[in-house]
């Protein structure tokens, strides 16, 4: 097989397995060729990445060596994509009854949850994540996402108990939208013991839910990776939850006058994009 | 740009874009390349793709032409793919009172989500799909990922009413397993008028649920273009839905005994790969 062709098969390959590592001789294998011609080809990907910011190609020297495609967007990107996201949610026809706001459009298009996935995927590119959680239902398209760029399962939290599911833990939490007790499941199979797990939602008004998935990692001895929401709303009560990360930050919803206003959220200043 | 450069570029932006018609103009000033050398570069990536089976690069000539990506999955890996998944499924330790079977580790695994998502997507590339609809919860991931390789939206459909998502349009069906009668609901503004949809769920016993999003297709003045589900339960009562395709078939569940046996469903039998 021609470089050309091994390039394109390879990018490919590559792309559909992030944070997988590759040895030389399984490509040198597939493509017949010689290891040094495939040390040359990962070296043209590595530098096509790198140039373009979004992507990385990690190289492991030794014998249990190879290659790790790593999805990243740079800050580039990051600053150019949250900038039009936020602009996109000022829309005042996005503002539901009870200062809710409709994000189901953003959360069903998979051109932006490409570009949301990669995003939180760079922020936790070397978090040694086990497992992305969420809770039902606008979550899961997100956790998806993530769990995707970081090629790791993804958990969905339920609020009812489902006969489809076998054996759950519970926990309750104060939903401080709605003011009430509430009750969050997962199945005891989901998720491993021990699990280093990145928490993600929709969106952050209290922050309750948020803290009935942490309980949740609790129960399964698990550990707090990370607090990853798409949208916070900045101007309701104090939050439940003190360190967490979100993509776009509402400052303000007026449905008398029409307004929403929302800029880019911490994630541009949580993450440390010199280090890649 | 060197070739090498540009196809590893070439490749990773197409990829991204399944279904989008990229210009070939486009291609040359963002690499400051000749056209004809775009070609080249073009006929290099179709053929690779075509080689191995697992993608179309399809190339509209014209003034208004370009190139489209069309995720596909050839008929050996389907083949390879859903014998392995039927295979999974037969674990005993799947079975569920009330013969339900645990399958959220294969909803939640993103390399499942994947192949899944290619192989209902080679299915329906040339469909005109404009949406893929499916219910809360476990449908959710399936669709997102179909959705992905046919680049169109997806929309669930809520069992039950939520403020942050407006005005809703509700219908009521049968819920076979169940034996009630069930609502669900979809927000007005998620789906547009008269749109071609997808129908996409985890798993059908009497599909009942299907029927309800039948009806919801109908209410916003679209047509079914087609019904997939993960795995049917064959073994079932008489289904109220006759025309859909399954990736699974479980012929049998017996708890008592341990039991369940699958097999690839008529996914093999109705998708004609001979087209591609």
């Amino acid at each position: 097989m021609k470089r050309s062709e091994r390039l394109v098969d390879m990018t490919k390959y590559l792309m559909e397995r992030p944070h997988t590592l590759i040895s030389l001789p399984f490509f040198a294998k597939r493509y017949d060729a010689a290891k040094s011609s495939i040390s040359e080809d990962l070296a043209i990907l590595k530098h096509t990445l790198a140039a373009n910011q979004d992507g990385i190609l990690e190289t492991i020297a030794g014998a249990a060596g190879g290659v790790r495609y790593i999805p990243y967007l740079g800050q580039g990107h990051a600053e150019k994509y949250l900038t039009d996201l936020a602009s996109r949610i000022e829309d005042p026809s996005r503002i539901l009854p009870g200062n809710f706001v409709y994000l189901s459009d953003v959360l069903s298009s998979t051109q932006d949850l490409r570009l949301i996935g990669s995003l939180i995927a760079t922020r936790y590119a070397y978090s040694h994540i086990d497992a992305v959680m969420t809770v039902e239902t606008k979550g899961i398209p997100l956790a998806e996402a993530v769990a995707r760029y970081l090629n790791v399962p993804f958990v969905t939290a339920r609020k009812r108990s489902k006969v489809t599911e076998g054996a759950t833990v519970s926990v309750n939490y104060i939903s401080s939208s709605l003011e009430r007790v509430s009750k969050m499941e997962l199945p005891t199979r989901a998720l491993a013991k021990g699990s280093n797990v990145l928490i993600i939602d929709d969106f952050m008004k209290g922050g309750g839910t948020i803290t009935g998935m942490e309980q949740l990692v609790r129960e399964f001895e698990g550990t707090v990776a990370g607090i990853t929401v798409l949208c916070e709303a900045d101007f309701d009560k104090e939050k439940l939850v003190d360190d967490y990360i979100s993509l776009v930050k509402i400052n303000q919803i007026d449905a008398g006058k029409s307004l929403i206003v929302a800029e880019p959220g911490n994630f541009l200043t949580r993450t440390d994009f010199s280090r890649f």
